[in-house]
């Protein structure tokens, strides 16, 4: 029998997740600071970036691929630039520190631009855009990651999943863009995986580098051994393969390359650690003014929500909307887990004896 | 019988260019950057943005929508930022200040960025995001347009084709990533409906909001009429469909919103003027050695390039190598045009009495 979903409400959720790592070794401020960033994934029901990748996490301590103990460091600074050196610690710090920075640089010159090199996997990119966009500034990130994306006719992963995320202050949300450069996120097709489904597309390639509709010939890639989630755009220039290719090389440099960092190959032949992030800020107030803006995009988004006069039972959404809406709700009505990932939670807990 | 093709080298092109966009009423240096910008496309292998553009200027200039007399002019600026107003000019001239005026302020404050309002369509974004990596700095543009792309699951087109260009140094040539937010360009469904032929996918949609293979079914788009090229990933989101149209969205922000211009709806409703335009320049100094960055990216790049262990005759290009290629290829071989596209550029030069 289908043992049924746990539900727990985000306060009682929150303390749950700052306790656990707070016994992992950070202190309180870091513990709040890591716990939001996951659970704003599991609110806005990206569910493969919340709790349940806590387990990959608690292994990456236990091997010694993340140094729990240290602490992001200012390598360069300049008015408008910063590099911080996140020593291989919790990818989440580092990132919420990187885009910290970002916004008091615009704040003092109108647009800051931080790189972060020797970090780790960070939670969702649209996080930490939208800590720009909350203050009002426009915000951008994008990371780099372990190496699961070919070049357009290349038969071996070597570039990250790579997203950007891009977020605006707008009303009833802020936009929020947060898209990896491939088709679909590594997580997707591990779901399809463990369902035992077959995929709607041939979102990847196996190891002979052929177009599969089988998730598990994708799974499992390495530099050396092919497997591969396709760019955005799919494997071929027709439908515009070329363009997602592209972009994740785009994030590759903007990320690693300018950092003096790991590309996403790197970060493999280091035995998965290392990612770089990029992350930038602008103060709206350098080009206008910041309410008209509002303004004219509350007003563009407006006439796209009522664009659909030919898709019945469907509708636009503005990025950023359907998981505006998800973390209002389950605000309110709490967050729902199968009871696998809750007993994997649970499981983490009593390791920490966190009471529970 | 089909008349033969026109064979011309690039310097009596160019001067038959500037020759044409002098009688036009461009002065010197003006005719000069205008007309590079047209043949770097030629050039490039991107003749759907070079001289067979002309008749296109040429009626915008008769019909009063480009105001050829006009300069750009700046309305802000702070160290880092600026706004420039570009009256309507030809977008060529304000795209090439703008990004002047981004590398300017990079070199003095470390990253320069520049918005471009009530502008015009200003040829291939790529050209501008190389003037920066010519210069050794990292380079972004990108641009809104008359509305050619519908949301996701909208019937209406009311989104640019809104390319990103991304240029960073590099040999034996510089990266250049440049690629619109839909899955191809309006000129590539223009080009299949000229030669009548059927679309290898069905890239845009009817009248109805249904995906067509008929080019002629896809172009004609207006905001309130229907038709229109899909975002990148296609009409649905199981093949990402949303990551393009969030992408356009992107570009609308960035360009129309910040600079407080027009959106793509908005530039229908003016009747097709008004594009707005964003230019970024980043010294790389700031973060660290660039000649590291090269190496670090060339050995990157030279990885990526044999990675093909299994598309025999396909060949991994790197972003911007096919473009530079062709013109290393063209320069040396000279520019060949089909006889239609060099008899309307004839026309043209006949007209302005220009000698040829």
């Amino acid at each position: 029998m289908k043992k049924p979903a746990v539900k727990v409400s985000y306060n009682d959720l929150r303390a749950l997740v700052e306790d656990l790592l707070s016994a992992w070794g950070l202190d309180t401020s870091q513990s709040a600071e890591t716990a939001q960033s996951i659970l704003y994934a599991d609110l806005s029901g990206i569910s493969s970036h919340g709790i349940q990748r806590l387990p990959f996490y608690r292994r990456c301590i236990a091997e010694g691929f993340v140094d729990i103990a240290s602490r992001p460091e200012v390598v360069r600074q300049t008015p408008s630039t910063a590099l911080l050196d996140a020593r291989r610690g919790l990818g989440q710090l580092a990132a919420a520190e990187g885009m910290r920075l970002a916004i008091a640089l615009a704040a003092a010159s109108g647009i800051g631009a931080v790189c972060v090199r020797d970090s780790n996997h960070f939670g969702t990119a649209g996080y930490y855009a939208a800590q720009a966009s909350a203050q009002g500034l426009l915000g951008l990130c994008c990371t780099n990651s372990y190496p699961i994306m070919p070049a357009t006719f290349g038969s071996l992963p070597l570039i990250g999943s790579n997203p950007v995320a891009f977020a605006f202050p707008s009303s009833p949300h802020d936009f929020l863009y947060d898209a990896s450069s491939t088709v679909v996120s590594l997580g997707r097709v591990e779901l399809y995986e463990k369902l035992g489904q077959r995929l709607p597309e041939p979102w990847g390639m196996d190891a002979q580098g052929l177009p599969t509709h089988d998730p598990s010939e994708i799974v499992g890639m390495s530099p050396e051994g092919g497997r591969g989630v396709y760019p955005l755009g799919g494997p071929f220039e027709s439908t515009g393969g070329h363009k997602g290719y592209g972009q994740g090389l785009m994030v590759e440099i903007l990320t690693a390359v300018l950092s003096g960092g790991l590309t996403a190959a790197g970060i493999a032949d280091a035995g998965g650690v290392g990612a770089c992030h990029f992350f930038a800020a602008i103060d709206l107030g350098c080009f206008g003014d910041p309410v008209q803006m509002r303004a004219e995009l509350e007003g563009y988004c407006a006439r796209l929500r009522s664009s659909n006069v030919h898709n019945p039972g469907q509708r636009v959404y503005i990025p950023g909307e359907k998981e505006a809406e998800s973390r209002q709700r389950r605000l309110v009505e709490g967050l729902e887990f199968a009871a696998p990932i809750w007993e994997e939670f649970a499981g983490l807990l009593s390791d920490a004896r966190v009471a529970h």
